[in-house]
């Protein structure tokens, strides 16, 4: 007996949209925690978010409708934090610590609402900004990318037939499923994920969460994906980002205020959060000079997430640095989060093992891998999409990072900063994710 | 919101029996063929088939649950032929011919259904023993070996989570995929699905078949299953069986009778059916024999299906006796099909190309091949299983095969055989499926 359900087969004739993004839990963990500290200690900063198609080769506004990428950020704009979303950022426990997320401040979240977008195509590419109060730009940044990658995953699959996409579903399980067995030869192995943003589905990064859960045990740590985390009962994993020193650098009064900014940002963190939270992002304007003028007191941090230079140049740069001051590195730990897929971890690891604590945020090349999975040969390479803070208060902001490719903001600005931070060590690397 | 249909759910727990042959015509098409011919000419032998496991060191009896195997033969045995598949057999043309099934025939069919069976357990193997008119016993052929295939997938995979289930069908999806990308290399492939018998399951097999009408198109002529042909309105592809000079040679009166049986059987069939149906299956006795005193006329016949012989070796016999008989091999047809895959395959396909028009019948390495699939590493092989005719009218019945592996029969009984037929050019073979 062939049994439908009717009343679905009529409803789903009725759709009008295919949400990505359903929930505001629906975005990296690190979001929320910075965006505590923002509330609290820059609540009238105001800030520009830009998302930046760093692969030029692929013209954006030529794959995805425009009036279908209005639609998915119009319905993130309709999302409200649930009862059931808040009680659990209230209650639950984050890195082994009871009330990460202050009462006001949940109680604030519950009338959070993503603010309005503008939205330009320019070039074949999409000028899409968000300006408004930091407190609520920087939420945009998570939804807006995993809406245009889903959204160009889907432009890229549509009209391929039902038995073609069970092919290539299959084989990115596949393909998944021996990374993961690979990874399992690694005993120490310290691992989490952190490809939301650049997903090419909500529901195909679902599944390789569950896959890391399934295959690696105890060695999958958590998701950076507050949702997933909620949902699967797994930590959710972050700590912060660039945003926080690039604006605290563009609202300096003066250059010796732009030179302080990174460590200001540590100052305020380390007031807010602690444990294994502190975690240093030594990037943003270059890791030599961040090291080089790092006050004494970071060394007694947990450890750095080094996010633009080559992996183990970096860690040996930050190992170095611990040893000059004096600590051992084997209690420290280095976070590698940066375009690593299974070959750089098992060179990083094998690398360091021993010698320092390490942990991996599989992003990208976990949640986005179909190269050489689609059936007519086409590419689904991932794209090197980001949402950057470019202005706050009206001031230009700045990243130079390790890698000129992913340096961002005005090119004046960027020669300024590279004259207060020195711009040494940094190198050119190809960033393909 | 969360959907569930509760009905289905409710009815999901009352499952007695999850039936793996739901139909009568879930069986390979040279069983019908065959059937039509014995209930015309030889209504009133008895013939008694067995279930050979010729992978001894797989004890069946040991991973699959007795009582299970009863449920499911005991299942079998209630089916009738429904009136839209008796519709569909008068109806359809096969072969391009219509009305191959006479009326009485299918009005016969109508009352059929499969005879009792005799099961006992010895040695860690199953005994299993179907007795009776050979124009029942016939039929059991082939839902005894899918069975008794898919009950022992079911046995290897109880117990299995959800997650690595869904492993193990990506990956044997990707990996059948990756053999119909490199079949599609091959222009001129003509290649139809034999997988019934020996399929890992029912809706397994009709994957695969959905990935070889997706993949190859045209080239992909059809199923022997024909419950599958039928639902898919694919061909229904199959000739005659070893069963047919077997039953007859046991019937033989004296040696003479014996060695002419072969010959007998071929006049029969094309007393039967023509076309392409005049596929002559040369091996029962010895390929090498039974070319050398086969009749004149047999040239006139579409073609061979060389069964037990390395296939290039048999081609080539083959193509020199059409050659003999001033025959142009390029006007006749070799069908391959023993324990065929796509390195045989493209290897048989470049050797003949251009020289003999040929198909191939691919079976257990198309329906049953997760060899290495299994994230738990465990062996899923597929093992070499056949359900032979074994007597008739209380005579031993003998197959010996040009692989000396593949021979069934009283081994006093096969001597004779030996001695009628030659037995030149006969050579062991490993039988791996």
């Amino acid at each position: 007996m062939t049994v439908t359900d009717i009343a679905r087969r009529t409803y789903d004739h009725g759709w009008r949209l295919d949400p990505i993004v359903r929930s505001l839990l629906d975005t990296d963990f690190y979001k929320l925690l910075m965006l505590q500290m923002i509330w609290r200690l820059h609540r009238d900063v105001s800030a520009t978010f830009t998302l930046i198609n760093r692969t030029k080769s692929v013209r954006l506004a030529e794959v995805i409708d425009e009036a279908a990428l209005r639609d998915q950020l119009d319905h993130a704009r309709s999302l409200r934090f649930t009862n059931k979303e808040l009680i659990w950022l209230a209650g639950n426990s984050f890195y082994g610590k009871a009330r990460m997320f202050e009462p006001d401040f949940i109680a604030w979240l519950a009338d959070f609402r993503l603010p309005d977008y503008d939205l330009r195509v320019m070039d074949g590419q999409f000028e899409l900004h968000f300006e408004g109060h930091w407190t609520h730009t920087t939420m945009w940044e998570i939804p807006a990318l995993a809406i245009v990658n889903e959204l160009r995953s889907r432009a890229l699959l549509r009209g391929r037939g039902r038995f073609e996409l069970d092919i290539l579903y299959a084989r990115a399980k596949a393909k998944l499923w021996d990374k993961v067995e690979r990874l399992r030869a690694l005993p120490d192995l310290v691992l989490s994920d952190f490809g939301t943003r650049r997903r090419h589905g909500f529901l195909w990064q679902r599944w390789c969460v569950e896959a890391l859960k399934e295959g690696l045990g105890d060695r999958f740590i958590g998701s950076s994906n507050v949702l997933i985390a909620m949902d699967a009962d797994l930590e959710a994993i972050g700590t912060n980002a660039h945003e926080l020193p690039m604006v605290l650098a563009a609202l300096a009064e003066d250059d010796a205020g732009v030179a302080a900014a990174p460590y200001r940002v540590l100052e305020e963190w380390q007031a807010n959060y602690d444990g294994n939270l502190l975690i240093a992002l030594p990037d943003a304007f270059g890791t030599q000079s961040f090291l080089a003028h790092a006050p004494e007191w970071l060394a007694d941090w947990t450890g750095f997430r080094p996010d633009s230079m080559p992996p183990i140049e970096a860690g040996e740069q930050i190992i170095a640095w611990w040893q000059a001051h004096g600590r051992d590195p084997r209690t420290k730990r280095l976070i590698f989060s940066d375009g690593m897929d299974v070959d750089e971890i098992e060179r990083v690891y094998h690398h360091f093992h021993g010698r320092v604590r390490m942990s991996f945020g599989w992003g990208t090349n976990l949640t986005n891998d179909f190269r050489g999975c689609d059936p007519r040969g086409a590419s689904l390479d991932p794209i090197s999409i980001v949402a950057k803070v470019t202005s706050a208060n009206g001031r230009p902001a700045v990243k130079l990072s390790d890698n000129p490719e992913k340096a961002t903001g005005d090119p004046a600005e960027i020669e300024r900063y590279l004259r207060i931070f020195g711009g040494k060590g940094r190198s050119a690397q190809a960033v393909e994710v």
